[in-house]
Order: C-alpha cells, then sequence, then structure tokens
C-alpha cells in the first residue's frame, strides 16, 4: 500500500506560504494505518526497544501503535505544564524565539533502549530536543523515525548522532 | 491485571485543591498497557465500529490502538485551530466561560457507527461536545467510553442518551 496516497496537502496552513501535509486521511482509514505502522516497524527491524517515546500531539498516534507492537512502554513528550509528575525540561530554538519541551523524571531508566517517532522531519529542532531529554534520563536511542521527511529543511543534519529513518521523503 | 495499580494520584494538579489521576505510569508499562487496551475492547464487546474517535490529547492514547484493534479508523477531536482541512466546531460549556472543540468535516460519513474514548470522565462536557460533533456529521454513537470516572461529578448525567462504560470508577 503507498501510505503517501493518503497524506493531503493543504495549502497556507498554519500560515499563509506553508503546505502542510495532513494525515487524518492516513488515521482515518484502517488498512492504511495499519499499513504505515508495519512499514514503520519494519524500519526498526530486529532492534530490540524497551521504550517508545512520542511527541505531542501528532507524534502519540503512531508511536503508542508502535510501543504495542514492540511490546515496549510509551512515553508522551508535551509542551511545559501537561506532564503532571517531576519533569525535565528541554528548551530548543525556533525560526523566532524558543520553545519548551517536558519529559516525566521517572520515564526512562538508565541504559533502556529508546525509539524516538514523531509524524514530520522538518527543521529538526524538536526531535533534537527530544534526543537531549531522553539522554539526560540515560537513554540509549536506537532510532529517530518519522512518517516523512522534509528533507529541503536539512532536518537530519541536526540529528547527525543518531539513525535517522523516514517512510516518505518530500 | 489491576491496572488501577498504573494510575498514580497526583495532587493539586493542574491546580490547587485538584486530585489529578496519572496515567502515564500505564502507558509506561507494556503489559499495563495492553492489559487496558483489552479491558477497553471488552467493554466495546462485538459492537460493530467504523471510526473511533480520540480527544486531544490524552484520549489519543488508547483510541488509536481500540482503533487498530477494532480494524476501524481514527478521528481525532482537536482544539481550534490545530485541524487542518475543514471542520465542524462545537462549543461547550467550562466552569467559567466557554471552550471549543473541532472535528474534520469529511472524518465521519453518514450512518458510520462510532465508539467515543477519553482518558477519563469528569463533568461530561468535552465528551457531550464531541458527540454533538459525531452526529452532526450523521455518525451514530455505539459507546462513549473511558479509562476512568470521576463519579462524583456526575459527567454520565450529560452523556444519557448514550452508551457509557468506564474501567475504573473513583
Amino acid at each position: 500500500m503507498k501510505i503517501e496516497h493518503y497524506i493531503r496537502d493543504i495549502q497556507d496552513f498554519p500560515k499563509e506560504g506553508i503546505g502542510f501535509k495532513d494525515i487524518t486521511p492516513l488515521l482515518n482509514d484502517a488498512a492504511a494505518m495499519e499499513a504505515a505502522t508495519q512499514q514503520l516497524l519494519a524500519l526498526v527491524g530486529d532492534k530490540k526497544v524497551d521504550r517508545v517515546v512520542g511527541m505531542e500531539s501528532r507524534g502519540f498516534f503512531f508511536a503508542t501503535l508502535l510501543a504495542k507492537e514492540l511490546h515496549a512502554g510509551f512515553v508522551p513528550v508535551r509542551k511545559p505544564g501537561k506532564l503532571p509528575f517531576d519533569t525535565l525540561a528541554q528548551e530548543y530554538q525556533l525560526e523566532y524565539g524558543t520553545d519548551v519541551l517536558e519529559i516525566h523524571a521517572d520515564a526512562i531508566k538508565p541504559g533502556e533502549k529508546v525509539l524516538i517517532h514523531d509524524d514530520v522531519l522538518a527543521t529538526g529542532g524538536t526531535a533534537e530536543a527530544v534526543c537531549r531529554l531522553v539522554e539526560r534520563l540515560g537513554g540509549e536511542i536506537v532510532q529517530v523515525n518519522f512518517l516523512m521527511e522534509l528533507s529541503f529543511l536539512h532536518g537530519r543534519e541536526k540529528l547527525k548522532p543518531y539513525e535517522v529513518k523516514s517512510l516518505l521523503s518530500y
């Protein structure tokens, strides 16, 4: 199944001049969602994975499915103030200004093998911040994977120390 | 497996005087997450389900897993401005003021059987708004289910026309 047929282009979202890749048609179709899950799993191969980390909010969709299939725990990384227990925070650079992501301090134990997933790799700032959070907890990143990669934004360069995989590249 | 052992009580979150039920320990443990998924599926029984609707953000976790297991499509309901395509919006009452939720206008077709899932049933305002959105698209709600219900808030009363199920009640 060609999952790219289930990605919808939306012009001028979230603001003028931006072309947004909408994954809701992929989620809406049970067979397409399952195919994407299996294709992501194929990227992981036979690597051992203890925890799958997903980024708020669109990263949650496939990160939970991957966790289930890999018999791994699922760990959400969220915007500040959303996680109720003790957290670690990581600041990262935006085009203008900075933003912050948080992870629960007890979510990953030293030495655990961690798969990081998000829907889209754009500039890589978010994914890089998540990698830092995982490593600050002592986790070992086995792969960072994405449904798709906007390769013209060169986000991969920020993630050089890690294995980075995407199902689709634009 | 007793999933209540994986729910953590957090005092004074998100604000003083509120006792928050933290489900991240449940998500963090692969066996517990799988047990909760299977227990939610048992609530659904052999009902036919075409679409599973999950509410931003904590409703997404188990709604995607339920969609996979039921071979159904997954539909996110989100805060305003997050969904990129044509949307329907539904206002609902908060303790002070109002809030709005949105669904994609093409997410559900008339006559489709819909399961609605969220992590917690509190006052029922959010779930009621989601039911309205689903019905405005012509969907037929077969069940509204939750990991847990704060029964002292009587949210069930707002959802009287529907079958409402929860795994845990506090």
